[in-house]
């Protein structure tokens, strides 16, 4: 009797962006782990066990559902976005690879999801159009120092960057400290996109520059998308801007 | 009578991964756009006309959508994968800004989907659990000297990096270029992933390393991720191995 891992993408929170693959795993599950907010988007299921738990314990979470798993149950973890972004995938690897043999006998599947980046970027047009990448602003799990590097890095070789985490209470600082550096490699001017909770009822979009970005409030739910030098923003009468990273770029940027 | 444009997302090919809120946008189209191989993929729907094109007519396919959408139509153009990822999103916003003013008042809707670098690591675990970054090697669209200066400043700075477009018939030296470049960065043994046309019937992911990855065949179906220092192989037996890139990171890699 072979147990069975899914862990499960929900995409930004609206099943619209929920996939099919997706919905199938919710429902072939026997016992559901997750972060409680998450966990109570999957509408409950005739005979599904729920096991919720807090923000920051994702290693112990995904210890008990390996376990649970190995006794030869249908186990999901649910991520919100896409569960390989900043999110469970990683945790759940790491418990296989350090925990006993049996659990990498264990059958896991992976099911993508839209993460918010791309749901942040479907709602403003196409920022991350040219080479961009992801960078979590959290350094409780590597230091500040490194954050840093990697802002100077991308802005400089002219990456569009994605924030992800830029606030939460705890982090009150770092993402005023992120926008200071980048000011440093980009123009004033540079298209500052603000994607909160996209996908949800209470979603809000906001463009402003980098100037500006620091005064504009973020937390956890927010994702920011910094621009290039390359990237515009077209205004438009009776729609919303589009913010747009064009694909061609002549010369080596910033 | 004001004309509407969607440029929906497919994700990487087979149904499961597309989102009901894409599916709910291609039966809403009264007129369908893409590369043709994409549009092939859409169910034909009575009363829709297709309007396929060839690759590398993003502009003229675009500006063609658009014009028909300015009748007063309600017009979808397809990607694969998301839209916003090296795909159709910029193309029409690029269009929209050059274009006639009244494509500007057009309502214009984006439909994310999932992009093949979430739809290969998905297959092979969390490759992308920590910071990461995105790079076309095409160099249709920009000088290779910036492909070069970002893969040093992605792979000194730590970041997982995700090549599209690694190969194709009139490019057939960048990949090779490229794999040689970051070994000046980065540890023979530097996991390597390819994952070619998932979520398609020929599927492939094979795991391999910085040492042997121009060895490994791959084309423009071919979607290839480069590790870090930190990033791990799992191997289990009677399971395919995993690889995936911690969470912490203790210091500044690279």
């Amino acid at each position: 009797m072979n147990g069975r891992l899914a862990v499960i993408g929900l995409g930004p929170g609206d099943p619209r962006y929920l996939t099919p693959d997706a919905e199938a795993a919710l429902r072939d599950a026997q016992a559901l782990y997750g972060y409680a907010p998450y966990l109570n988007r999957v509408p409950v299921c005739a005979g599904q066990s729920r096991h919720p738990s807090d923000n920051r314990e994702e290693g112990a979470r995904a210890a008990a559902a390996l376990r649970h798993a190995a006794q030869g149950a249908r186990v999901a973890v649910v991520s919100g976005g896409d569960p390989g972004v900043f999110a469970m995938a990683a945790a759940l690897c790491a418990e296989i690879e350090a925990g006993p043999e049996s659990w990498r006998a264990l059958d896991v599947v992976f099911v993508p999801g839209i993460t918010a980046m791309l749901a942040v970027a479907a709602k403003i047009g196409a920022p991350f159009g040219h080479d961009f990448c992801a960078i979590s602003l959290s350094d409780n799990l590597k230091p500040w120092q490194l954050v840093e590097r990697r802002l100077d890095a991308a802005a400089s070789a002219g990456f569009v960057i994605a924030l992800y985490n830029p606030v939460s209470r705890a982090r009150p600082w770092q993402f005023g400290h992120a926008i200071e550096r980048l000011r440093a490699h980009l123009p004033a001017a540079t298209p500052v996109v603000f994607g909160r909770a996209v996908g949800r009822p209470d979603e809000h979009v906001r463009v402003t520059s980098l100037a500006e970005a620091d005064a504009t409030p973020a937390d956890m739910a927010t994702l920011v998308i910094v621009g290039t030098r390359e990237t515009r923003v077209i205004a438009r009468s009776g729609q919303t801007a589009l913010v747009y990273t064009p694909r061609a770029a002549a010369e080596v940027s910033a």
